[in-house]
């Protein structure tokens, strides 16, 4: 596989994260912001870091945005900068554009010019907070469909020190276990012998009403 | 189960976004902001919502914070207040803290005046928006360990058109298949004959490594 | 014919003059501002006037803006709310939006978001008087084709007091000459022999090189 | 002709295009502003420019603003240093000053100043947009006098593959039709057996009441 | 004598010191100002106090300005207000209006918008208190010409007990001795055999460089 | 004589016209002002020019500026400047510091910090013109006592081509005349028989009340 | 003792700090203010509290401040408030002014203007802190003349379960035992066979150098 | 004893006041502030003097504050700064921090991130102030205990003039005299027979309630 460019627009917390984690993972990272000291901080976060008015079309052009494969837009709170920015990425023929939205509005303009993934992180990130606040032994989730998902959940303390088989969760609370997370290690579909200890956490998947009556056992 | 009592401070959206998501779910929810139009704003996706500055004690003890079970601190970018804030609601009592930080080291106070939970939204946010640009494939993951996740993978187009047994995941990736995703419909541990179509998405479990050389498979 | 609606949003000079020529023209006219003060002054100039933020989607619902035939977004330095308002006034069923834009790009963005006409007045403006300085004789013009013009032409001193037989401006400059407006009287192809005097004016129609050349006459 | 030299003062948007078009028609071009940055951006569109505080009698001294022929005053929203400046212009001898007002009192003390042509930009563009909004198929015009215009108007659907004589527009609606312009071709008095197409344009010439029934038929 | 009607516009520290001593010698005036606070402060120095937009027609003619005598435009640094104001006065028939000069092209642009007095306080303050400084025995002066003067000086102490005939000052400084003030009393043309006393003031009348001379004696 | 030293702070208008005046006179004079700008603006007009705080003692000594003989205090709007600069300047031994006040209670401070004169400009200035307004005929005056005056009157149109001794203003009005100003010369003590024309100027002594009685006649 | 009656101007935290501290002692305290949400927060830690602003003569007559014995301006950072309200009070007839300073110059002035006692909060207390630091076994002290001081001084390990009489101070140290402090009771002039133990405090008078010496030994 | 070596952060009067007072007894003190200016201020008052934004862990590290002995934390009303430098000087070693609280809460914060020392400056200078107006003849104390303090008082005018015996003080207050102040020298345990005079002052110790009573003598 060949390497990815990506360039980052905004170093702001949002910004910065993805930046720092895609360098960190061996990408070619181009940071860029309108501020100069935001840039000198995030220099040695990434491959190369530059200060630019990415709403002027010419500032855009001498950086040779039109050469990267992605870039995200994670401009802070100035909306019209965002969509010009947007605008002027996808005419200048960046394939791939993402870009972070303030609202719901905001999100539609993004969609109109030509954004190719919009990204809410408040709202996302409040929504992941208070599913877990819901289900407050569940550490993890992902959901499958409207319907499904799979979840971490810590073990409630009615059940640790028996067997899966003595469990039997499956007919109990029509879910699945998948693994068995133990100080860090992985058992992946684990034996019906094997015994729930305190601090264990199971990996079900199943209805989700089914697994939040079995995430508020305790 | 008896009802919870949700209090949110701070109605920007983040708070917002908690709030809502909780009083969808059912739970009784008071919103809090200095801010009065951000208050009228949010009335409606509440249960009730007032104005207070929450680094009054006073007006802290006049809305009866000590009487909730859980309190989520999501004041935006004022690090003084989220401090100030969270000093107060332990003194008063709430069991329950979660806060939001702006910072490394606004975490680390936030957790020496006694907040027990701390959230970094923008970070983790970031962290999340990288990983999927690094796996382009993935849809969405659980990172059970330093090793091992689950990933819900597009299926590569390579491997359209044939069963699970033809494509021996286990044998040729060293990872689980757990269910499969057709049109929002959940098939928990797929039969080896499951013909995989186009548009199919597999749930996935293994170690990264392996995980990351099969979600980049064309 | 029946009545049309229209509401001009942003009461700067721009929209002021576009309401009050609407509304002398006895057009139904709902003057709408975000300033209250900036309201009250145009009051007497139009049908109805009222405060709104226009990036408000419910301000806009409860004004009905859906039912309007035409609005006209003449938000003077703000692009965002230009944009916003463009976008909610599309979605909302508005069938003509009329958009004043700042620049190129802001232009570009307006046409994305669902303008149905874009208007740059400073710049069709300062081309105007460009236009003027550089054929000082021209009164007005309209601009037929790349290379046709009609122009209204302040006759040439050296002209007066000829018949325009006598001048044969057809075979000397390859133009036509359309009316001749004397004392604010029209006269429409003038006869042959009709006189021109000092202060005349003559109404041409010509390729624009040649009604340059007879423009600089003097 | 000798080549005139002009002077524009305030480089906003209505500037810009001024000074813009002259020069590209060929003619010697000072760009001047108080704000650095703006005389950068304008520096490829005019012969020279600088930067300048057209209030400070010493500055318009060294650059030789007595020698110009024109100077355009085209400075944004400071009525003072509009004003200043188109006096001391008038006190150095320059012998045309043109100065854009804000509005009706600005445009007084403009003349008292000694502006020899004072603009309305906003206000006359404004007129302009209203007049085609009243007659929507009218797409250019010229007001000759206070009764009679020349306009450019799309010729209505029940109209087309008709003949000029079967049509007989002087009849019916007492207007000449002086040309039509048909895929950006000009054809000056059309003969009575033209045949009008979809998509053609009428150049006619009469009283507006006249203009206007012609125009809002459909 | 009837009495005259004043308004005074701008209650600043110079205008206010013109309204009181107009009111206080019995003369009808009306104190405006843009600010509520100002106003209120005067209320009781004048006759009647308003808060105005004197750059605003309407506001001008519903206090009815045109039937003063004599308008008083004091305005402190609003130099914009200022030249509007005047213009306005002059517009709605202000017999006579006095204006407040910022600087030199201030005054220029009052005296062409018609301003009838044009006052430039802080000039000639400071060209007074240099005078005084530059003769440090002159209390008081009048300048009659460019050459002569009349001046208030206090005695040189190597004059005091000697008669005005012993002193000879006409024949000494070529200059005339029009009064004598001691204690408050005025003697006018004293008697040759008045005898001058310490602290003793002379009125002179003379050509300015003998009256110098005759200040600096010690 | 020898030369004297002046120092002015406060390089606004009337420091300017201050520090101009006494330089015009042949006077040493040092300007001081805490802006840059304005320092460059007076360079040409005063001895030297310096920027400096002189609210702080050590930049006052490495000016020197205990040995000036007479330092003015022209600090515009800043009250708490001009007071510490005032209380410095006579600890650092200066003999006479002159300080303008912006009101009566600042006037008191300054004194009891050791002003040796305080100047209220404006509040003089605004008196000298309602005195003007009050005896429009009056040109310039100076106020001898409580009681007396010496005022410089344009003449009464009803008094031209009459003899003084005709016009017996002595006797009529109980004043004394002084001069008589004639196209700039001046007559000291005139004869008798003096013809008084049209635009003669006369200079008078008398009671204030007579006085007045006399310059409004008509 | 008949009650004396304060007032306290500036209610910042040194002020609110007086004001309570006089008021817990039974006085009788006027809290005022420029500010009104800081004298609703001081409402009831004072007699009575009102909003003035104290450099406008009125305000402080309608209060009625001449009858109050003593008045503090703790005004915080508003030099020229401080001294024209100093000003002002002394004025109107006020026994005894105590003003903070910001620092040295704003001292003379206060002085200057009448205060008859002038406090240094921070300098003062920042010297109370340095002399600790430099003295850590010091709690407090009270400096009697140039050379010498009263200490209470923690006792040092070294001298624990000794009676005074062996450690025998004065001939060691040169300084006097004057009191003990234990567990909060106080043996005044202790006697000699007195052990001294852990945690008590000595309270010794003596030369600074002795005492100096003293609260170092370890 | 070696030398202590002691950071001063924030150099406002506070700071300042503690930096000078520690140079001036020979220890070494860096002064740190986040404004240039204020670090020229201060530079001839300590040892070295640095500018640094504290908040930042590696402007910290570059200093080397972890090497210091003692830090003080005297930032002005920067909560956030004062807390977050606290944290990260704990966290890097330093042994003792002394924090500079402005109010309760904020003192809490600090305590809980590790601060050695809180001082409340504005609050404690306020209570001594009030002390010393409460009772007017008290010129300093020490608080001994919740009942008992040290006093030095003003001799009231009844008592002078008599010896020691005669007054009887310890029957009579109940209080014991352990020092005389006179004319800047202290007698220690005053003889029975000491005559006190006018100016003398007393150091006495004994139960709060008598010291008052003893203070408010005349």
């Amino acid at each position: 596989m060949t390497k990815l460019q990506y360039a980052v627009i905004g170093m702001g917390r949002f910004g910065t994260s993805i930046a720092r984690k895609l360098y960190e993972a061996g990408e070619e990272v181009l940071g860029i912001d309108i501020d100069e000291e935001r840039v000198e901080d995030i220099e040695l976060s990434v491959t190369h870091a530059v200060v630019a008015d990415t709403t002027e079309e010419e500032a855009l052009k001498s950086i040779g945005i039109g050469e990267f494969d992605c870039v995200i837009v994670a401009i802070g709170n100035d909306m019209q900068a965002s969509i010009l920015t947007t605008l002027l990425l996808k005419e200048l023929g960046v394939k791939k554009v993402i870009a972070k939205a303030l609202g719901k509005h905001h999100g539609q303009v993004l969609n109109k010019v030509g954004a190719d993934w919009i990204i809410f992180p408040e709202k996302d990130m409040g929504e992941r907070v208070a599913h877990q606040l819901l289900s407050p032994n569940v550490l993890n989730f992902i959901e499958l469909s409207k319907d499904y998902s799979i979840e971490e959940i810590s073990v409630p303390s009615s059940m640790t020190e028996k067997s899966l088989r003595e469990l039997d969760i499956r007919a109990n609370f029509n879910i699945t276990v998948i693994a068995l997370v133990r100080n860090g290690d992985i058992i992946v579909s684990p034996a019906p012998d094997q015994i729930i200890h305190e601090e264990d956490i199971l990996v079900v998947i199943g209805n989700k009403e089914n697994l939040s009556t079995f995430a508020h056992r305790e």
